[in-house]
């Protein structure tokens, strides 16, 4: 690990047990330095990460305090998935939470929308609404199975803000991130084959594989910097792994964004062991730090990492809009591509296209950026507030996902039942695993508006599992 | 075969064969019912089926007459594949047709492109734009994986018209008739599995069978009736086949209509082998006579039956709405849609919705049936006048195909090649067979309203051939 990562840890777990106390004066950059041996970039790079993952803030003049908020909850724990590959399960709890429709009524705070309620995405319906009047009416067209050219420039220009150096003709348009990452899985796999996935994991994904009949080997995952490359390297040492599958930025349902300098680790692993990399890149965009966090695929020199992504998150995920770039894969993945959907939409490529180069995509990013932000830090005050204690959160990175851990033997699946009743949903954790781990997790959505509603369905979220707490409480004696 | 099939196949080889000649009268109704000792109605079935296929026209009060209009091409042998499952290839070609984008100024013949210009489609494109104003924005959001209830509604009370009783619930939508087959196929089949195809065969499924490394036994086909059910008994007696797919209405490419008695006895040969069907229902509204011809599906009561189409022929492609009626592998199925590409695009389901229900779907079929129809004609008198002497052609029963045959040694691809450089591209024949068959044949739209240019397209097409053979007389000499 790299020296500013290991020092972050170190402070962080001693912020985290209270031996500095919210409101405290930390150390000073200057003291770390020669406290630890190390340069006086390394302690600011230590400090930045602290920073974003809300363990620190800098105050003008006088360095860096302990948030003096409420108190954090304690961060997750660290995975501890089957060491070996599994066949994936779960479909029925994946198939509760995808068959329902945004019902008047009900709070979903399962699934993975982004709020598309912002002015600022006015311009792409007007373009929608002014393609279906055109006179050469080109949204009625097949596409061509590449997609439509006006977009892959609009996503090539756009990639350059995560590192990307692309071609329009590197890009293959699909339909959401859902088929670019199924057309990698297919492409760069057979049946049988395993996957090494980071854990908790996105479901998405995980299901893609069990249909496919690929084998998953989760790997230790840590809540603030990713992947562990450490056991990541026991597995591939191990097991004759094809592809490791991972969502590095912003990731879903953790939160963190991977540190850079892990990143190229991984990488470099990858290319030790031959193996290719499928990097899901959906909620890069809107990663709450500037610049945003580069993508694995920006250092990439052989062509090893396929990039997926959408503009389900950043944009609305009814459009059913993503993009693949293959990299060596380029002409397997487009044999996929074909078979799976022939292909993509014209006409919400077209408004897409407009719409970015128009100007609108930025202050859009923008807007969602800092709204998502400050609900992220509601919510995490409302978990603290409403929950049981000792209830652990994530520190989200960006997105609009927060990541909840109850007590060892809590069951959110009977949550999730009880709360249905109370017209809220949640995401259960099994979901994310691929052999039913995480049972005492679950997903909530933060992207809407903070709202009295909202906070009333979390804080029923909260009561309930005290509830359900204190029934297993009585159970048990 | 049932005997009125006979019948009219001992009736359409005479006239073929020129034992009748256009505008003779054919023996009256009464006189071949005594000579073939079958019913009256038998023979009026036979004669219908001679109507359906252009060989045999009704005039009122004196009986059937052979068409008096310029002579047909003769049909289309029934073609010879490979007796055995081979690896599917081809994917060059395919590429080739679907890469290419509608540029201006190149005829694309080649496409599965319907007329989208009809003002029949007017209401569609309205409520299109309308839906992107709306306050609520319903485009912007996650459908279910299932779809959206309202379009799956219209669609069950449309597949009446096929003969089929299902209710919403039966029905999962997808990314146009692509992933409707690609679902279908993922859900009944694995790697390795042997599939029966007609021959030729709709190159789209094909390539997913190739993709998911399944195996193709092509079955002959006979361009008036369809798969041939002697051939495809001793293969289901031979090899393991998991099930058979194939396009029995307004078949892609021959575009015949199986008739009604060889669709049950198909089924009852699949029940007999306990196989599945994938029956590909893509073209069946466009079907020129009236009532549309029932689906296989219609007569399934084991729920052995997938029924896969979409909105792409009958109503624009370039929104890529499709559905699959999936029996008893709808579970299955519906994880293969999910994996594929999670849900469907909202607006599209929405917009179509509303056409159907608004009763547009009706009047905008029977404008397009009829256009079709004509220009039907016309392709096949531009054959018989500009193509090389000895070229035969399919009789489509709908749709907007035709199938063309050149002497045997032909080759289209160079054919092809030598239309790009004068903006006309067709479909070769050899990507409608697993192995590369059908090299001396290829496959033309005739969807646009015939103009000039298109007949100066195919008249392009028929010349460069008479051209290419000459050649080749030249190159043999
Ligand atoms: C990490 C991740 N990848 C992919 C997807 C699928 O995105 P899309 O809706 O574009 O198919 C999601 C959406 O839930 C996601 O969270
Ligand atoms: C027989 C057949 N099936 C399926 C398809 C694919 O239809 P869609 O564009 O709806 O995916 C086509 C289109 O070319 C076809 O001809």
């Amino acid at each position: 690990m790299t020296l500013y990562v290991n020092l972050a840890e170190l402070l962080g777990s001693r912020i985290e047990q209270g031996f500095y106390r919210p409101g405290d004066r930390l150390p000073s950059v200057r003291a770390l330095s020669a406290e630890h041996g190390v340069s006086l970039s390394t302690v600011q790079q230590a400090y930045r990460l602290l920073e974003d993952n809300g363990l620190a803030a800098p105050r003008p003049k006088s360095g860096y305090f302990v948030p003096s908020a409420r108190q954090l909850p304690a961060l997750p724990a660290v995975g501890r998935p089957a060491q070996r590959p599994v066949e994936i399960s779960q479909w029925d709890q994946v198939v509760e939470l995808v068959r329902s429709s945004p019902l008047k009524g009900v709070v979903q705070l399962g699934r993975g929308m982004p709020d598309v309620t912002s002015p600022t995405l006015k311009p792409l319906l007007r373009s929608l609404a002014q393609l279906a009047r055109r006179q050469d009416m080109p949204g009625l067209y097949y596409d061509t199975v590449y997609g439509t050219e006006a977009l892959r420039e609009q996503i090539a220009r756009l990639l350059l803000d995560s590192g990307c150096r692309l071609q329009a003709s590197d890009l293959v348009i699909t339909t959401g991130c859902h088929e670019a990452l199924s057309a990698s899985i297919r492409a760069v796999c057979e049946p049988g084959d395993i996957v090494a996935v980071d854990s908790p994991s996105f479901f998405g994904a995980m299901q893609t594989l069990k249909g496919l009949g690929m084998k998953a080997l989760e790997i230790p995952t840590d809540p603030i910097t990713g992947i562990s490359l450490e056991a990541l390297e026991l597995a591939l040492e191990q097991w004759p792994i094809k592809v490791i599958q991972l969502t590095p930025n912003c990731n879903n349902p953790l939160g963190y964004v991977m540190p850079e300098a892990r990143k190229r680790a991984l990488l470099t692993l990858a290319q030790r062991y031959d193996v290719a990399i499928i990097e899901d890149d959906v909620y890069g965009d809107l990663a709450f730090s500037y610049p945003r966090p580069r993508t694995i695929k920006s250092f990439d020199e052989d062509g090893r990492v396929l990039l997926c992504s959408s503009f389900s998150k950043s944009l609305a995920p009814g459009l059913r809009i993503g993009w693949v770039a293959p990299g060596r894969y380029l002409e397997r993945v487009l044999h996929m591509k074909y078979i799976g959907t022939g292909c993509t939409a014209t006409q919400p490529q077209l408004a897409i296209a407009d719409f970015i180069k128009d100007g609108h995509f930025e202050p859009h990013l923008r807007r969602m950026r800092s709204q998502y932000q400050r609900s992220r830090d509601l919510m995490i005050d409302w978990v603290s507030r409403y929950f049981p204690e000792g209830t652990r959160a994530s520190r989200p990175q960006g997105g609009f996902m927060l990541w909840v851990e109850l007590p060892e033997s809590f069951d959110t699946l009977r949550l999730n039942r009880a709360l249905l009743e109370q017209d809220v949903q949640i995401a259960v954790g099994s979901i994310f695993s691929a052999s039913g781990k995480y049972r005492n997790c679950l997903r909530m959505n933060f992207a809407a508006r903070a709202s009295s509603e909202i906070e009333a369905a979390v804080r029923k979220v909260g009561e309930t599992a005290k509830r359900l707490i204190a029934e297993m409480d009585v159970e048990t004696v």
